[in-house]
C-alpha cells in the first residue's frame, strides 16, 4: 500500500485503547469506535479519530480490530443499527480478537464472509500495559490471504502471532484453553496466598520464596505481588475471569468434557463478584477465604 | 574449620544423590547413607564415602542433611535401631529438607534437642538437576546459630536460602505451600492439555502460545512438554503429589482451612495412581482425561 494503512479499532477499553495507541505508534493511521465520549477523547488527543458510530470513515479503512468485551458486542458493533460491517469496502479484513466462543467466531465469520469480508480468528493475550507497547501475543486461526492483508496491523500491535491453521474457531479455542491456565493460576495464587497467612507466614517472605522455585506462574508473579502490597484496584477485574471461566467451562460442556480445576476457579471467582468484589482486581479472589488477615485491607470491610 | 566441612546426605534419591555430588563439587567430604547397595556404590564412585549404617563414621561429621521420601523415613534414620542421631558430636546441626509436616518438624526438632542436637527446619526446591547442580531454593527456619554452622553446606547446595525465621515448622509450612501451588499448577496443565487435544488443537502449538503468554507457570513450561514428547518416565512420579497433596490437605485440616483447588488436586494424582500410573512422571496425570489422543502414548495401553 502507497499510504499507510488504515485501521479501526472498535472497543477502546483498556486492550483497545493501548492497541489503538500502538497502532499510531507504528506510524498506522487510526480511528477507534466506543460508545464513550471520554473514551473517544482520548484517542483523538493521542493522535488518532473517534467516534460513537464509524460509518462516516468505514470507507476508509483498511483494516479493523475488534476488541469489545464479548460476542454479544462484537456482534452489535458490527451488524447492529449503527454496524459497521455493511459500510466497509468488499475484501476488508476483521480481526476478531476478543475472548469468544469457537461457534461465536463461526458464526461471525460466516455474517462477514456474507457481505464480502474476511475475518481472522485472533483472540488477544498479554494485558493492557502490552497493547499499549504493541507487544500482545496473537493467536490466529484463518484464510493465508486474511492474514497477509493484516500484515501490517500484526506488526503493530504483537510481538508473537501464533498461526493455528485456516480453521476459524482454532483461534478462539486457544484462547479459551490460555484462560482456563489463567483462571486456575490466579485463584491458586490467591489459595496459596490465604493458606500462608492463615499459617503465619510472612506474604513477601512466601511471594519471594514462590517466585525463585518451581512453584512459580506469570499470574503468581504479577497478580499475588498485588496481594502482597495490598492493592486491589483493578487492572483487569474479577468479573473479567467469571465471564472468560464461564466461557470455559461452557465450551467444555459442548464437549462432554470435564475441567475439575476450572469449574472450582470459575465457582470462586463467581463467589468473589456475588460478594460485591466484581470490579475489584481478579487478585482479589483471594477475599473468598474467611479468617484470613491481608495486608492493606482491613479498611474495605 | 580448619579441614573441609565433613557432611552426610541420609537419603541418596535422586534429590539427595544430586545434593551429595554437589557437596563433593563444593569440596566438601561427603559421606551418604542409604539402604540401597547401588546408591552407595555410586556415590563412592563419584568420591565419596557411603553406607547402610553410618554410626561408623557418625563422630567425624560436622552437618547432616536429611533428604529421605517422609518423617517416617526421617525419624527411623535419626532415631531408629540403626538411627544416626545418638552417635553424632553435640551440637552437630541437621539440616532436615524433607517434605514433612510442620508438626512432624517440631517434634524430630524435640527429639534432636533432647540429644544435644541442633536442627534447621530447611525444605528445598528446585528437582534432582538443580540439586546436582547445588542450584537448590532452600527456605529455612531455626537459630541464627544453626545457620552459622550449616553456612559451608548452605553454600555448596543452594542457589537461594530464604530464612523464615526461628520457629520450627515455618520452613515445613513454607514448602507446603510451595508444593501446593507446584502440583496443581501440573494438574492444571494436564486439564488444559487434555481440553487441547480434545478440541483439535495441535499440542506442540498450544504449548508454544502458553508459553510465551500469561497463562504460563513454570510447572506447565517443565512438565507439559513431556506430554507434547509423549514421554511419561519419571524424574518426578505422580506418587510424589499424592504424597504432598495429601500433607497439603491434611495441614489445611489441622487449620480447618478450606483449599478448594488443592482437594481437586490431590483428587487428580490419587486418581492417577489407582489406575496404576503411580510410578510414571507426574505429568502422566493428563491420562485421567478419557477420550483425548495424546503424543505418543498410544502403546501404553
Amino acid at each position: 500500500m502507497a499510504e499507510a494503512t488504515r485501521v479501526c479499532i472498535i472497543g477502546l477499553g483498556s486492550m483497545g485503547m493501548g492497541t489503538a495507541k500502538a497502532c499510531l505508534a507504528a506510524g498506522l493511521t487510526t480511528y477507534g469506535i466506543d460508545l464513550r465520549p471520554e473514551a473517544c477523547a482520548e484517542l483523538e488527543a493521542a493522535g488518532g479519530k473517534a467516534a460513537a458510530d464509524g460509518r462516516t470513515f468505514a470507507g476508509d479503512l483498511d483494516a479493523v480490530i475488534v476488541l469489545v468485551i464479548n460476542a454479544k458486542q462484537a456482534e452489535e458493533a458490527l451488524f447492529g443499527a449503527a454496524g459497521l460491517a455493511p459500510a466497509l469496502k468488499k475484501g476488508t479484513p476483521v480481526m476478531m480478537s476478543s475472548t469468544i466462543s469457537p461457534e461465536a467466531a463461526r458464526h461471525l465469520a460466516a455474517r462477514l464472509d456474507a457481505l464480502g469480508l474476511t475475518m481472522l480468528d485472533a483472540p488477544v493475550s498479554g494485558g493492557p500495559v502490552k497493547a499499549g507497547e504493541g507487544k500482545l501475543t496473537v493467536m490466529a486461526a484463518g484464510p493465508d490471504a486474511t492474514f497477509a492483508k493484516l500484515e501490517p496491523v500484526l506488526a503493530a500491535v504483537a510481538e508473537n502471532v501464533y498461526r493455528i491453521g485456516s480453521e476459524i474457531g482454532k483461534g478462539a479455542m486457544v484462547k479459551i484453553v490460555h484462560q482456563l491456565l489463567a483462571g486456575v493460576h490466579i485463584a491458586a495464587g490467591a489459595e496459596a496466598m490465604a493458606f500462608a497467612a492463615r499459617a503465619g507466614i510472612p506474604l513477601d517472605i512466601m511471594y519471594d520464596v514462590v517466585t525463585h522455585a518451581a512453584g512459580n506462574s506469570w499470574m503468581f508473579e504479577n497478580r499475588m505481588k498485588r496481594v502482597v502490597e495490598g492493592d486491589f484496584a483493578a487492572r483487569s477485574s474479577v468479573d473479567i475471569f467469571v465471564k472468560d471461566l464461564g466461557l470455559v467451562t461452557e465450551t467444555a460442556n459442548k464437549l462432554a468434557f470435564p475441567l475439575p480445576l476450572a469449574s472450582i476457579a470459575y465457582t470462586m471467582f463467581a463467589n468473589a463478584s456475588n460478594a460485591g468484589w466484581g470490579g475489584l482486581d481478579d487478585s482479589a479472589v483471594i477475599k473468598i477465604f474467611n479468617g484470613v488477615d491481608l495486608p492493606g485491607t482491613k479498611d474495605e470491610g
